[in-house]
Parts: structure tokens; C-alpha cells; sequence
């Protein structure tokens, strides 16, 4: 079978790193494009790209040529790791020459036709890109995924709110450096610190992403779900694994091991089984009173299963409980990646 | 004046080390005994510690002959930096002979007639003393100060709560590793990793301390405060400083700017006045959208004043704010030191 | 083929874990004992053991039951990841039950009729088994590894050594705190500082072994190569890898570009060729200007291939250069299962 | 007495904020200008500066406007904090309008007519001034201090220097992240991790400022002194503090105790006795085994003292120890500062 040829927008940066990384030997996609700054056009991936991931370059990568950020003539899908202001203006460019985008900017994900999608999550949420085609004229389109602290928090709510229902979450993230891009944070902001806020508008990302990811589609709308919550967003001094610190008020109540049996009974949705970076497990479970941590979970399900542990009874609601997930890896490039290849298995690409 | 004679109980670990520093040319306290374990026992203070604070060990302790723990004849008081196993056993035999005990240890925090105390917020609780010294037939008495998380978290609650009312709490704790002692927490353990428990039961201790300090002594019983609390505490990669992020239900609504002015309008209650290790603000409010953050914000007053941070609505319930103190000054050893000067002020010490 | 049955002594601890990772689904040898010690013998292993490797347990060891450090009747082989007082008492009752050992322990490293072994530097040593085994009536023998920073060490200075010569070498190394085991370092004695000693002997182990290793054998007995070492050893706040500087007084002098030739051109003996752990590249030159460093070059080629950079010349003698190596991994368990691939095909080992 | 009226060149970088701090309630100077880049320009100073220090803004900078860097009529004095580009160009600028420069830039320190000082090492090389007015024609002039590894390391080398003379050194340092500024170095490039190079010429540097400060002034010239210097430049995860590990040949043979009397013993020359910011001690000498440590140690005499740890035979030459000294107080604000002090005392600064 023919590989699909895709292009990666923003090619030089930590998450445009991941991409480059993770479709090193895709089964189903080709890199044909690396898009950069005017800075990098015109160089190598090699010479352009200063490399801060701990596994080295692929050989593919390292000898094509940057490009500007325009369509070309081959990609049938961009993964774009655009900055929000670039990505605001570059992404519908690609749309109307026909690009499917697969978005980790957050640049349109708050556009009443734009869905954002965890594909073992809300995989019919693609159906907004018919509205959005038509509202817009446009022959590609533009998905995104969430914010890498919605990620794991709405994997951890999807077969919660499913069994039980939530009305109110009180959420407190404990955010990796990695978060912010490189250079991102600096030595002297983080080493032995905390800086209780992540700036980019994080905490209304963390209110409102998840409620629409869990939201029902109809007549080509989101209905968001139900739900209030509340966010601390803050960053401490770990180099990847977003950890969440969630309480819950449910719609009915469930003890410490019925909120278990729910997580891990989790069943991947019918629409993304066989889809190459889904992972054996959707959500692991641990039952050590000192579990998840970021340096020693973040990695499971080679970074794209979330890692919940110290479920237990809220004194002021019904549960709480401690979620991690990988932020460059299902938080961001991962997830993009998990999109596109739910889009080629529901024809939104041709393959 | 001549001064009090005091001693420290369990001096060599890392709270005992902040008694050592903090009592060096105190103006109304002498430490006149060190006490130590039986490794300990008959060394100088010089040889027998290992030094861990970054300022130098005082040149009076240097030299003094580390004891047993057990009452000496010369000390009024005794501050205890002992483990709770040893301090319920150890605490009892120096109140039955006399002294007053001002405590770091938990083991009788939660006894109703033992006060947890924090002079600026619940100076009338040493009433308690009364009752505790019928009860018990001791001619000392025991107090204590509050575990090091809900020191800082407490202070931030009672203007709160004298202005507005509280219904419920959900806070969660970012803890340093020095509020572990040592050795405490290992390197592999915390070195870009976040770890999500803290154990000894703290998240418990959050969750009841603050309504004891927070209620009403009447009849020789203290009525905890009547509101919900839940606590998540997580140790990250800080030396000191415990930064926790507060979500409120209050008794009538309020705007980020009335909370402000209630926690900057907060004056010192008249017992407490003039005492020598109070700060001269209780509470700072800091209006960066960064701060408080441990590195920068521990050292206010010396350590002994909270700083409160990022307030603002609460989509869920009415405000969320930060809030960090330092945990071996404020929330140990000069919380207990305090504590002192208080009973000093009146009058259970005398001097 | 059979497996060769082998136990891995002292299996509970961080050097211990490592083999169990390693030795899991290994082609030639089966672990068939895990030994702890007297509050472990009797419980499974996945109770005994507090895991700290990010990589989870392997499933083979969770249930194996952990012994006391006795020969036991099946295995073939020894590792021991013994601490040295231990392993100087356990490790020749393996050797008189015939067993052979591949130990981690310092124990017996500067016994002139022990080998020290890096396989890939000095092969030929294993002839020492013969002397060692006449000299002290042994069925079995002890074989052992360098110490965690000598091992990069010798495999940067081997090439150098037989292309050039040595005369003279000052090192100083910046050591990872898994190299002092689990608990280990402190984290308070390491976060936002260095600590300029490692303790147990570091700087003269660094001082001789190499020169053990890069010495001669002849008659049975093991002359060390004659340039003298001087070693300052570090320990910094990095997890894994241990970062060396390097100074050398060469034989005859060596442009930068003839030492990278040197050390990229070395060829790995014909004794080791198809040793299942042996890397692909012995040592890896980088160019860069700030390379190698632990987090990005450590886990180069599986933890087993020792990454130099910065050669250039050196103002007071011939040459400078940095070299890194995994301390846990090459430095510590890889070595030894490197050490056992080594006998086994050279038929010290039966299979 | 009048103070001196002074200005700080580049106030808002991290330099210049250590300027701002000590120069606060001097008792000799009164800071009446803060300069900065374009941005900063017009605005006050509490506006323009991201202050990145763990204590607070002095009072007195808040308010003042930030100028452009260009000569102002009322200051006597300038401490320069520029990066080097700028200083090439604006440092000249000054001392032609007959200011004395105290620079912390590198620009012009290799210049033959411009020294380098350290007041308590070499006080006499302030006599190349007259040359140097000679020269360039200024009223006014420019005095260097050390880069920040050089300093510490030049105060341990001149008493045994004096005492035993050397021929040989060899110094490897683990440079803490303040020493790049901010923001400096990323977190993502530091966080469990060692960079084993620091940029910008840092080992040039420290082979050549060494031997130019120790060097001797005689007919205008300073001839360096006559030792050998190789030096290695890493970068660690610490706030403050640069710590060295030193190799010596020297001149005629000493004992390691010989060696912490020549330290100890060293006297202040005659020339900085009583300056305002000169420590109690030139240098401390530690006897544990694990001291010097950048947190326990790098506030010794308020930062301006160096500590000298681990002095022990070098098996290859003579001595090794280890010396740390405070990168941003004694290696940059404070040096300069001290500098200051010693021209006002040698009257090359009217008062």
C-alpha cells in the first residue's frame, strides 16, 4: 500500500520535533514537507532544527530541505505544530487548497465548527467537519486536539462522566516544562520552584476543552457537557507528564472501586480499533498510595495511555482521584497523530 | 531581664536545627539542653548533627552536650522537635514535671484538650491550657503548632472567614522536600518527578487542623469550624516553601477585590502585639499573575508571613486564590517559637 | 538451546533491579534466583522490592520468591549486586560451590588475581580465572566490573592508549545520584547544588582501576599500565550518566582530529563479535559543542556505548576531551551481563 | 559626608539587579541613574525589570526612570552591566566624558591598558589606569572585574601562589545558571542534566584572567604570570554558586596542611582594609570531606568570601582542592562594587 504523504508545519519546534519523531516509520504516512521560519527556509532539517528530544533525529529528516509555510502540491495532510497566531493565519490556507489540518494549535478550537478530538474519546465528533466544509466552502479542513492538560483529564472524566455522571470538578494541574516549548521556561524560573500560573489563557483551555470534547453533536452542533469546572494551572520542575489533581461532584454516587472498575473497563469506541498509535491500554490504574509520578508513568503505553491512581472519597464531594498523561506525546504530536489516522480510517483522507 | 531557660527536644534533626537557629540570641529565651537519641547522647551538638540548613550552626550550640530526653531541672520550656512515636511517650513527662511543651510533633494535635495554635489567627485557644492541666493533673502543659500545610493555608482562612463565611474548601498542596526531613525524601525520588502523596496522613491532617484552629473554645471545648475540606498533597522538587491552591464556597459572595482587603486589612489580634517573632505583616498579597512562587516569596518576613497570590473568581464556587508559607520557619520551628512568646505574653510561662 | 540457569544476588536493590530488567527475556541466560536479604527472604519479589527504575518490573521476576544469599543447587552464574561488605563474604561461597560470579562489588576488584573486566577493552584478562582459581582452590571464580566512572573512562582512554600512549590524566567527573543506590543521595543534599566527593573510596578506585584494566597480563599476574591518574569526583543533580572531564599528557602528540579517528576506528576484539549485549558503536564522537550530555546521550546504544565529545587541545598538556557513560546500565548491570556473555564464549561459563 | 553620586549601565539584566540591590543604603555611593535598552527607556524601573532576584526590589528603584545608556552629568561613576557588544561601544562613551567605568563586561579585559581587579588579590594593577589615560586621551577610564569562574578561583591561586609558587593548573568548574543571565539558560537543557561547555569563550577566559590579574605591573605593562592553565567549563542545575575543582603543580612541594595555612593565613593588603563590601574573610577554609557546596556555602561572608574545600595531594602533580565562590555577588555585582570602593580609597574617584 501506498503511504499518504503528509507535511509537518512548524517543523523546528519541540512539538514539531515529536511529529518528526513519531512518523519515523508510520505505517500509513510519509513525511514530504518540513515547514519552518524564515529563518530555517531553505536549510536542512539538520542544520535548521536545534534538537532537544532525548531520542535522536530521524535519518529521514535530517537532509530535507525546510520549506515556507504554504501548501504544496503533494501533502494530503499537514499535522500542524504551529504557534497560535501563525497557525490562526497559515491552517486555512492549507484547508481551502484541500488539506485535511490536524491542529495542535489552539488557535480554532474554540470555533463552534471545529471539533476537538481525542479519537478514543469522541470519535464521532469528526462529523462537524461536514457543518464546517459548508459553512466555510472549504475542500480540506481543520481538526484539533486539546490542550496537553485537557488530554489526560478528559480521558480520565470520558467513562466516569459515561457511569455516573459529574456536575462540578475542581482541577489543579502540576505541568511539565516541555509544556511551554524550548526555550519555553527558564533555569532560573524553575529550579526549585513552582510558578502557580502557565499564561496562554491555560486555565479557561482546561475549563471549557474538556466540556466540549464531552459534549453530543447534533444538527451540526456542540452541545458542551453539563458540567462547571474549575482550574489551577501550574508548572513545576518535570521535563515531561502533565499530573492532574482532580475532585468530582458525580450525578450519582460510586465508591473508590466502582470508579476503578469504570476506568479500566473503558471499551476503545468501535471507530478506532486498529488504529496504529492507539495503545493497548486506554487508561491504567494503579493502586499505590504514591502513584502515578511523571518520571516513572509518564512513558506507559509508549506515552498515549493515561495513568490514574489514589482514587478515593472526597470529604467535600464524591471522588477523587490523580491523573497523568504524556503532554508532548498524547498531549500534543501524539494525539494529532491519533486524529489522522481516525480521519483516514473514517475516509476524511484518502488513502 | 534574666531570660527563660528553654531546651529542644529531638535537636538534631532538621526542625531541632531551625529551633537551634532561630533561638540563637532570642531576647527573652536560653537554650540551655539539647536533646538527642542515644546515638546522639553525650557528643557535643557540633559533633553529634549533621547540618543541613544553609545558614551556619550557631556558635552557642556548637559546644553543648547533647542529653536524653528527658526533663532537666533548669527549663521552663521545652520546644519539641521530636517524631510523634516519641513525642507521645516523651511530651507527657516533662508537662507532669512542670514545663511547658510547645510542640512541632502531631501526636496531640487531635486531642480536645491539647490546642493547636497559630497566635495571630487562635491566640484565645491557650485557654485550653486550663482545661487540659485539670484533666490531666499536670502542672506543664502541652500545645502545638499546626502541621506545616495548614499553617500557611490556615492563615489565609480566617480573615476569609470572619468576613465572608466559608461552606467548603478543596486545596491542594505543592510541599517541599525539606517539610520531609532528613534524609526525608530520596533524590531519585523527586528529581523531575512529581510525587503525589505525602503520607503520615497529611492529607487528613489538612483537612481537620485548620477547622480546629478555625473554631470557637467555649466550656473548655473547642467547636471546629463548621465547613467542608478536602486536601490533595503532593511533595514536588522545592527545598522550602509549601505552595497551595485554594477553591472556596463562602457564606455570602465576594469579589477577588473585597478578599484582598480582608486579607490586607487583616490586623493582628491585641495578644500577640509586640511579640518578637511576629512579622510585621500577617499576610502579603502579591498582584502579579505569577506569584507567590517558593524561591521568591518564602523569605517574606523572615519567613513568618503567608503570601497570597492569583485571587479570582471560582467558576464552581465563589474564589480561588494561592497561598505559600515557609514550612520549617512559619509552619515548624518559628510557628512553635511564636507559640512561646504568646504563652510567655501570658502569662502560662513565667518569666 | 537451554538457557543458562542464573541468580542475581542482592536482586532487590537499584543496581539488583537492573539486572532483573536486563536479564529479562535475555538469549542466553534464565534467572532462576533472586536473593535479598533477611526482610525480603520468603516474600515475592514484587512484594519485596520498592521498584525505582522507570521501566516497570518484568512480569518473570514479580512472583519468584527472593532467597537467602546461599549457592543454590541450579544456577550457573551469580551477578551479584551485592554492597561490598556483603559480597566479601557471600561471593567466594558462590565461587567454592562453583559458580562463577560476575560481581558489581568493589570487593574483590584490586585482588591481583581478579579480573577487572570491560569486555570490548580488555578480554584477555579472563585468563586471570586460571591463577585465581590455583591460587585459591576454586571450583568457580569471581570476576568483577569497574566502578561506574572508571568505566567510560577506560573505553575513551583504551584507543588513546594504543595509538598514542599515556603519561599523564586528570579527570574530574559529575556524577548521577543513581550511583549511590536507592535511597542514596538526599534530595535536600542535592537540589540546587553539587556535592565535590562522592565518599567509599570514589577518587582512588578512579585512580587505579583503569590503569588495572589498561595494564598487561603475563605470568598470571596483571601489570598496570604506567601513566599516573588523578581523579576529583562530583556529584551532580542528573539521574543517570556520569559526565567525565579529561586531561591527558599523551606518549607522542595527537591532533583532535587523530584522537577522534582513534577512538571511532577502535575495533571490538574478535573475542567479544555477537556478545548479545554488545553495542553497535564501542564509543560515539560527537561534534557538537555541547556534547555529550546524560540526558540526551546516556541511553546511546541501549545504555552500552560510551559518547565523547569536545576533543581539543589542551593548553597545559596534549588533549581535552568530555566522555559519558551510563552508569547503571554500562557502569554497573550491562557491564556485568557483558562480563558473562564474555565467559560463556569463552567457555568459562558452560552453556 | 556627600555620597558619590553613581549610575548603573544595563540595570534590568540580572547584573544589573545585583547592582541595584547592593548598592542599596552604600554607604559611599548613591545610585541617581538606571539605563537600559529601548524598551525599557522612560519607563521607571519597577515597570521595566522583570526582577528575577529572591529578594525584593529595593524601595529606591522603583520609581526611578529608566534612561538610555549615555553619559549623564551628575554621576561620577558607572557600574556597567552591559552585555559585552554593548559595552565595546558604550563603555568608551563614559570614560571619555571622564567617568570611571567598573565593568562586569568581558569587552575590554584583554585590553593591555585595562586591568582586571580584584581588590584583595591586586590592588597595585589600578596604577595602569595612568597608562591607560595616557593612551586614549580620557579623563575618565575603565576597570574590569574577572569573569565569574576566574574570581574565586584567582583568590585561591594567589596565596599559594606567593607562598610556593605554580607551574601548572588544571581546573574544571560546574557553573551555576545565574552565571548566563536571564532568561539563560532553558530548563528543558538543564533539568537532570549537565551542559559540558558554557559559550562565549568562557574557557579562554578563565585560562587567561587568572594569570593577567596574578601577573605583575611594571612600566605600564603587566607581565601574566608565568603558570600554565587548562580549563574545562560546565554548566550544572544550581541557582548561585560557581564551584571549581583544581589540579596544581607547583612550584616547590607542599603539604595539603601547608597549603590551608598559606589560605587562612593570607592578609588582606593594606589597600582595602576598611572598604565598605570587603568580607571578614578573603577565604574559608572547610575541613569536611563534602565541602565547599554551592547551597550550604555560597553565602559565606555575604557572598564576597571564597570557600576552599578538599584540599588533598594530587597523585599526579602536588595539590587538588575545590574552591566556590558566589558568581553573581563576589563574581560580578559585588566584585565590581568592591572595585568601586578601592578607587574611591586610592582617590582615582573623587568623593
Amino acid at each position: 500500500m501506498k503511504k499518504i504523504p503528509v507535511s509537518i508545519l512548524g517543523a523546528t519546534g519541540m512539538v514539531g520535533q515529536r511529529f518528526v519523531l513519531l512518523l519515523d516509520q508510520h505505517p500509513w504516512f510519509q513525511v514530504v514537507a518540513l515547514t519552518g521560519s524564515d529563518r530555517s527556509i531553505g536549510r536542512t532539517y539538520g542544520e535548521a532544527c536545534r534538537w532537544v528530544l532525548a531520542d535522536p533525529m530521524p535519518e529521514y529528516a535530517r537532509t530535507m530541505v525546510v520549506q515556507a509555510t504554504e501548501p504544496d502540491a503533494e501533502s494530503a495532510l499537514a499535522f500542524s505544530a504551529l504557534p497560535a497566531d501563525l497557525a490562526r493565519e497559515a491552517e486555512p490556507r492549507y484547508a481551502r487548497a484541500g488539506k485535511g489540518i490536524c491542529s495542535n494549535a489552539s488557535a480554532y478550537r474554540q470555533e463552534p465548527d471545529v471539533p476537538i478530538l481525542i479519537p478514543d474519546v469522541n470519535p464521532d465528533h469528526t462529523r462537524l467537519i461536514d457543518a464546517q466544509r459548508k459553512i466555510r466552502g472549504w475542500k480540506g479542513f481543520i481538526v484539533t486536539n486539546p490542550n496537553c492538560t485537557s488530554t489526560g483529564l478528559t480521558m480520565a472524566l470520558r467513562p466516569i462522566l459515561d457511569a455516573f455522571g459529574i456536575q462540578r470538578a475542581i482541577v489543579v494541574s502540576m505541568q511539565a516544562i516541555s509544556g511551554a516549548g524550548y526555550p519555553g521556561v527558564a533555569s532560573l524560573d524553575i529550579l526549585d520552584n513552582v510558578i502557580p500560573n502557565i499564561g496562554g489563557g491555560e486555565e479557561e483551555k482546561v475549563e471549557s476543552e474538556p466540556r466540549k470534547m464531552l459534549g453530543s453533536l447534533s444538527d451540526g452542533k456542540i452541545e458542551p457537557a453539563p458540567f462547571q469546572m474549575s482550574a489551577h494551572t501550574n508548572r513545576v520542575a518535570v521535563s515531561d507528564g502533565h499530573t492532574v489533581c482532580v475532585s468530582l461532584e458525580l450525578g450519582k454516587r460510586a465508591a473508590p472501586e466502582e470508579i476503578r472498575k469504570a476506568l479500566e473497563g473503558y471499551e476503545f469506541p468501535e471507530a478506532v480499533r486498529g488504529l496504529p498509535s492507539l495503545p493497548e491500554k486506554f487508561i491504567e490504574v494503579r493502586g499505590e498510595q504514591d502513584r502515578p509520578q511523571p518520571r516513572k508513568d509518564r512513558n506507559a503505553g509508549g506515552g498515549m495511555t493515561a495513568v490514574v491512581g489514589r482514587i478515593r472519597p472526597d470529604p467535600v464531594w464524591d471522588i477523587k482521584f490523580v491523573v497523568l498523561s504524556h503532554n508532548t506525546i498524547r498531549g500534543a504530536a501524539g494525539g494529532a497523530l491519533l486524529n489522522a489516522e481516525l480521519l483516514v480510517a473514517q475516509k476524511y483522507i484518502d488513502r
